[in-house]
This record gives structure tokens, C-alpha cells and sequence, in this order.
């Protein structure tokens, strides 16, 4: 069994660590060496761990990447030398993937909506592994295959049931039943080599239910396609697959939704069971497939901000104590009405996962020293912290408690590296984070 | 008076194109030329007559213009050969500046929180002209400016009432009056170099009154501050000025929010009212400066993004007209229930502005060959139009009615420079707009 090492990884120059290293020193070490302040901390050893938890979990189901979520080179390098294939949504992210040293036979082009271009650069890669879901991209993709080489259709289905989900899909993408049997019966019309099914349940979902309706109604087609002639060869089970420690971002939104998300066990074995209901409606050598991403690269990045500006706000009454500097006033027991905190990140960058993935990012202190801050918390302050840029929506925590933090320390987000950094601008010249890949040794 | 030529960008290779020339048309013109899925047209014309009424309603008012709202080398070129200076909030920002040909001097860093590795770097590109509103900033400040020089500093102040504006700053940023006056004494304590006062009323600002109000308070403070033996030279009026045309995309957030914008005109007026009756607090020689952003970028781009995907949804009782294609189905008078499209550009991309800037964008319809769709149109279906992104979030109208729309068509955004491309990410590897600077001849 491949283990990920330094040799395996040379050309990235990763950073030993200790097993279950601190992050917050780590993060304060790196300050040191590289004056950033907002860095990422990427463990490739925890790509690694994931990985085995996949397998063990999914026996026979062949992880996709998908790397929508976190397209950094070593994650891909990392995949790629685990045994995972790739799921890919434009031209940029195929050439990503076989920059990584995979092979074109083990992408998956997902996207189900592409431009007549997008399609003939595929080829070009010898890509020709297609999603879709429409009559459109159905034609779009036969009239730009090469004339020798047709190529090899997915029909993404939408699921039966999404109410769990904390990011749904199906108002976007995915084929309800009529449409279904309609594409399948235009499939056969146009002679076009479809070859199998996909669905996603949509991000953070939080049914054992919805996996489940999802494949049987994957079944239901397979069979109608089966009736018409086809003998398909692939199964893909899509995303939505959470991660342990990125579960946490999602606490809030899910506490307001209603929702418990099951264990990945409990997925995991749910999904083997209807899996083995629908094989029959298959080819016999058909090969499952599914498309994670925030399963991987979730855990896998933790981003360290640091404080840089302060300004504590004193109630009204300050012109009562003695003092001119903050210090003074706080000494004489002047009221405190908020602190504002400004550091390395925000909402333009890495904390965009507010806005486009509905997190509320789990956030730890640290000193400027690397050790955290004790919890339970001592005295606290009502508190917003901001991002860098000159915008006042740029804030990743609004009017909530938290100890009083001095510049120099750190705010710490562990498990954070799905749909961050991917999204990610420079929006007022704000630099994005600095990522360094370490390995446990 | 400097007229903008190509022979002045001639760097650029500006595109000649007719006065009032038809932007659908050259949006298909582009297409034809480039491929591209999204197209930018840059008009730098528009820049100049903005110039031209800037001057004539706010003579003696510089702009400095926030590269923050739209960094194009093109618009920061045009506007430093008009005679802007620059507001900057980073690095990055500043060697912008410098590189469109403007003088250290001509940049005020406006970022009233910098960390202390921007204010070094500011100095070694011999920028010192910065904005602060907090006693840690003001410090860290004058220990990082360089021993024999000096660095000049602006105080932000809270404006008194941003209830009027689409984005209030003052959560974030702005001495409120008893932080100024603290503040004011802190400098005088610290020796430190107070050259002028600036506020910001917020973006979509729908009152003169607010302005009014801002600039009183300055007044205020400016005497505070002369009776602390300070002479200011230096008046800064901050942002928040609308163009004409990006006011539309502001329309149903402020219909919302019971604003009715004043105009440039009376903005102006009032501003340069209560100017004149602040003057006296200041220096003689004072100086009165403005940070535009908005004002200048906002109407001199118009964004194309092409229709290159259209999935037509029937009603459940599709099954029992005869036909399998979308035309069949159409033509034997199958119900629509509703029109998916997908278009070159989306969220993640120039449309983050509805998100980051609170716009509904104002859309219009433009035929493949460039010829706009006639209004009012005939029939509509509700439709939704997506961007090109694998997440269902990433949609730009959602739900409303549109007329049938074909694939190759174009969705046509008028004035959509202001915080747009500044702000977009590559996510999913889906590429930005592809810029095309023109010049009307």
C-alpha cells in the first residue's frame, strides 16, 4: 500500500512535522519565517488518514476528487498518488488534474452545462468522460466529439429528496423522472454512448434518506435505460460527503435547519446496501465511482489569521476616568462598549465560505506565541472581527463575546479548507493566504 | 485642457469605436473575435465625460480615485492622464498607482487599518499620506515611518448618519466624537503629524442631509483640533458618489429600503455650501480632496456574458403531447414550466456584486447577431439564469420572467464596472472576462 512521503512529494517541499502537531505554534513558527499574516497550514498527512477512512468505508467505490474544492497542486499530487481520480468542471480544472500525473481516463468532466469550446478542449486532452442533464448539452456534446472517437456519457439525475441538504443542487442541475426517461429515449434516437448515472444530494447533507432514495431512484433509471438497449458501465455517486472537522462550520447553520447530520459510517453503509439492490440493472463489470471534495480537503487545511489592528470602543462615560490611551482607561476602570479586531483575512478571501458555502467558521485564539487561549474564557468583550479590506461587510465574527486578544495573537480555524482558499480574491490587493504543505513524520 | 487619445494609452491598443456606439453589437463583434463566453467592454470615454462633470460640479475638489472599485490598468492610466490622484488600501494598490504613472505624492492610503509591514513598504515606495481612526494605528504608524521623515496623517471620522446608505462603514471604521477628540489629544501628546480630517458616508448614500451632517462634524472637529495648535491643510470627502447608470442596479434595494437617491448635482451643491463654512478651521492653503470610485468605473463598463446552455422544463403533462424534443414539444404546445439558462459569467465572478455590493443587476437581452430584444416583450416563461459554476447558488436571476431566449445570445449588463472584476475569483477554473478597452473617435 502507497504511504504519501517527502521523496513521493519532493518537487513541493514539504515541511516535516510531528504526529498531531499544534497548529497554533506551527502557525506562530511560520509568522516567524515568513511575516504573513494569514497563513494556511496544509497536512498532507491528514489527505492520507482520509483516505484510508474512504476505503475502508466504500470498498469498490473510487473516489473522484472533486476540485472545485480545494484545487491546490500538492491536495492533487497527493490524491492522485493515494489512487483517486478526478472530478473536473472547466478546462483549467482537466489540465490541473493531469498536471497532478493523471491519467485522462480518470477524470470525470461534471459539469453538466458546458460551452461548445469547454467540450472540443476536453477532447483535446483525450477527456471524454461527460456529465449532463439537458437536451442541449446532449447535442452540444455529440456535435464536438472528434468524428473517430465518440464520447462517454453520464446523465446526472436529480435526487428525490434534497430537504436535508444545506447546499441543494436540484434547482440547478440534475433530471427529474420525465426528464429522465425523455433523455434516455433521445439517447437511443441519436445513437449517443451513454454510459452511466450520477446524482448529488447536495452539500452537507444531513439524511441517511436522501442517499438512499438517490440510488434507488438511480435503479429505477437504470433499469428504464436497460429496457432500451443500454448496458451501462458506470455508477457516480456524487459529493456531499462531509469531513469530521468541517461538520463544525456547518453546526449553526444546521442547528437552525433542524438538522443532525449522520456519520459517514452510517452513509457509507446505507450506500453499499442500495448499491447492491440497483447491480443488476447494470453492466456486470460496472465500476462505482463517487466525486468528494470537502471529505479531503476539509480536514486537511487549517488557516491561522492574525490580529493586527485593535480598537477598543469605551462606553460613553470615558471622559470620567483619568486617561488618554486605551491602556489607561482600562486600568482606571473604564467601561469597554466593544473591541473591533482587524486581521490577516476575510470575507473577499478565505472566509468567502461565509457567504458561498453558509458556514459560521469555528474560531479558536492563540497568543502570539503559538499557545492557545485557555477555555473556559476569562473575561469577555462583545466583539467584531474584521477582515483586511476597506469593506464593512467584511467581518467574520459580528458582536459576539470573546476574550480580550492583543495584537500579535492569532485567530485559528481548524478544518478549513473546503471551498475557501478556492474562491478566494484579492479583492482590494489583499494578498491571499500563504499555504505551506507539511507532512507528519 | 488634456483630451484622452489613443495616442496617450497608446500601450493599451485601445479599440477606436463610434460615439454612442450600439454596446450589443460590439458585444457580438467581440464574440466573434475572441470566443469568449464573457466580455468586458471598457469605454474609456465614459471615464473622461465623467471627468469633465466631476470638474464642473466639484471645482477645487480633487478626485482621488479608489482603486479598490475597479483596478484595471486601463482605467487607473486614464484617470491619472486626467489629473485623479489615487486612494489606496494596500500595497499592492499603491505600486498600482505608481505604475499608472502617478506621483507618491498624488496617493492617500486610505485603509484606516494597515498592518505594520503596508506602512513600512508604503514608506520605501515613498508613499505617506495615511488614513487612520484608531490609537493602535496611529502608533504603530509613527513607529514605522522612517526616522528623518515624517509620515502625514488624516483622521476618519464616523459620519454622523449613515442610515441613508446602502453600505454603512461606520460598524467597521470613523472616530466617533469623543474617540476623535481622544484621539486629537493622543496626536498632540505624541507629537504626531495631524494634517487633515476625511469621513465616509457610505456607498449608495440616498441623502444630501448625510453629507450635510459629515462634513459639519468635520468642521467640529476641525476646530477641536486648531485649538490643539493643529493646521490642518487637508479636507478629505471620502466616497459614496454614484454614476448615473450604476444607480439602476441600486434601484430595488433602495425601492426597498424607502430611498430615493438625490443626484450628482445636489450632492455637489450642498457639499461645497457647508465647505465653505468649515474653511476657516482649517489652514489657508487647505486642500479638498474626494474618494470616488463608484463615479468613474461604475458606468464605464458594460458586461456581455453569453447564453451558452438553455434546459426547458415542462409541466408534468408533457408525456401526452407526441415528441422527444424540446421543439417537438414546444411546437405541439407543451406547457413550459419553466427556462434554465446558463450564461459565461456568474457569482463567483463579476456578479459577486450581488452579494458584496448588495446590486440586483440590471439585465438586458441582446439577440446572437447583437440587436437587442425588443421591449415590451412578447411572450415570457420564468426562467433562471445561471453562471458557470457547479454550485446552485451561483445564479444571477432567479425566477422571474424572461422572454425565450436562444443559446448564443447574449445577457447584457449596462454600468457594471463599480466592484464587479475587482472582486471576482477563478472558481471552478472558469476564467474572467476578457477585457476590451475602447475609445470613442
Amino acid at each position: 500500500m502507497l504511504r504519501l512521503t517527502r521523496h513521493a512529494l519532493a518537487e513541493f517541499g514539504l515541511r516535516p512535522i510531528r504526529p498531531r502537531e499544534d497548529v497554533g505554534r506551527l502557525v506562530a513558527a511560520l509568522h516567524a519565517e515568513t511575516r504573513c499574516d494569514s497563513v494556511c497550514v496544509l497536512n498532507v498527512s491528514v489527505l492520507e488518514a482520509q483516505y484510508r477512512l474512504w476505503e475502508s468505508c466504500l470498498p469498490g467505490v473510487r473516489p473522484f476528487y472533486a476540485i472545485k474544492c480545494n484545487p491546490h497542486p500538492v491536495i492533487l499530487r497527493a490524491l492522485h498518488l493515494l489512487g483517486a481520480g478526478f472530478d473536473c468542471a472547466s478546462p483549467a480544472e482537466l489540465r490541473a488534474a493531469l498536471a497532478a500525473g493523471c491519467s485522462p481516463s480518470d477524470i470525470i468532466y461534471a459539469n453538466p452545462q458546458k460551452t461548445a469550446s469547454s467540450i472540443r478542449a476536453a477532447h483535446a486532452l483525450n477527456c471524454d468522460l461527460f456529465t449532463f442533464d439537458s437536451e442541449h448539452e446532449l447535442c452540444t456534446m455529440l456535435k464536438n466529439a472528434p468524428a473517430d472517437r465518440p464520447g462517454r456519457y453520464v446523465l446526472r439525475l436529480l435526487p428525490p429528496d434534497e430537504s436535508a441538504s444545506i447546499c441543494k443542487f436540484g434547482i440547478k442541475f440534475g433530471a427529474n423522472p420525465q426528464e429522465a426517461s425523455r433523455l434516455l429515449r433521445l439517447c437511443r434516437k441519436l445513437g449517443a454512448n451513454l454510459v452511466g448515472l450520477s446524482f448529488h444530494v447536495g452539500s452537507g447533507c444531513g439524511s441517511v434518506d436522501a442517499f438512499r432514495l438517490a440510488v434507488q431512484y438511480m435503479g429505477t433509471v437504470a433499469r428504464q435505460a436497460s429496457e432500451l438497449g443500454f448496458s451501462l458501465t458506470l455508477i457516480d455517486l456524487g459529493g456531499g460527503y462531509m469531513s469530521r472537522g468541517s461538520t463544525k462550520h456547518y453546526e449553526v447553520p444546521n442547528a437552525r435547519a433542524g438538522i443532525t447530520p449522520p456519520s459517514f459510517e452510517e452513509i457509507s453503509s446505507a450506500l453499499l446496501e442500495e448499491l447492491a439492490k440497483i447491480r443488476p440493472h447494470f453492466a456486470p463489470d460496472v465500476r462505482v465511482i463517487a466525486e468528494p471534495g470537502r471529505f479531503f480537503s476539509g480536514d486537511s487545511m487549517t488557516l491561522g489569521v492574525r490580529v493586527f489592528g485593535r480598537r477598543i470602543v469605551f462606553s460613553k462615560e470615558e471622559s470620567e476616568y483619568a486617561g488618554e490611551t486605551e491602556e489607561e482607561l482600562l486600568r482606571a476602570g473604564a467601561q469597554v462598549s466593544e473591541v473591533k479586531y482587524y486581521v490577516g483575512d476575510g470575507l473577499y478571501g478565505s472566509f468567502n465560505a461565509i457567504f458561498f458555502d453558509h458556514v459560521v467558521p469555528h474560531l479558536t485564539y492563540v497568543h502570539g506565541d503559538g499557545t492557545p487561549y485557555e477555555t473556559p474564557y476569562g473575561p469577555t468583550y462583545q466583539s467584531h472581527i474584521f477582515g483586511p479590506t476597506c469593506d464593512s461587510l467584511d467581518c467574520i465574527l459580528a458582536d459576539r463575546p470573546v476574550p480580550l486578544l492583543e495584537v500579535g495573537d492569532w485567530v485559528v480555524i481548524p478544518a478549513f479548507g473546503a471551498y475557501t482558499l478556492a474562491a478566494a480574491s484579492e479583492f482590494n490587493g489583499i494578498p491571499r493566504p500563504t499555504v505551506v504543505a507539511c507532512l507528519e513524520e
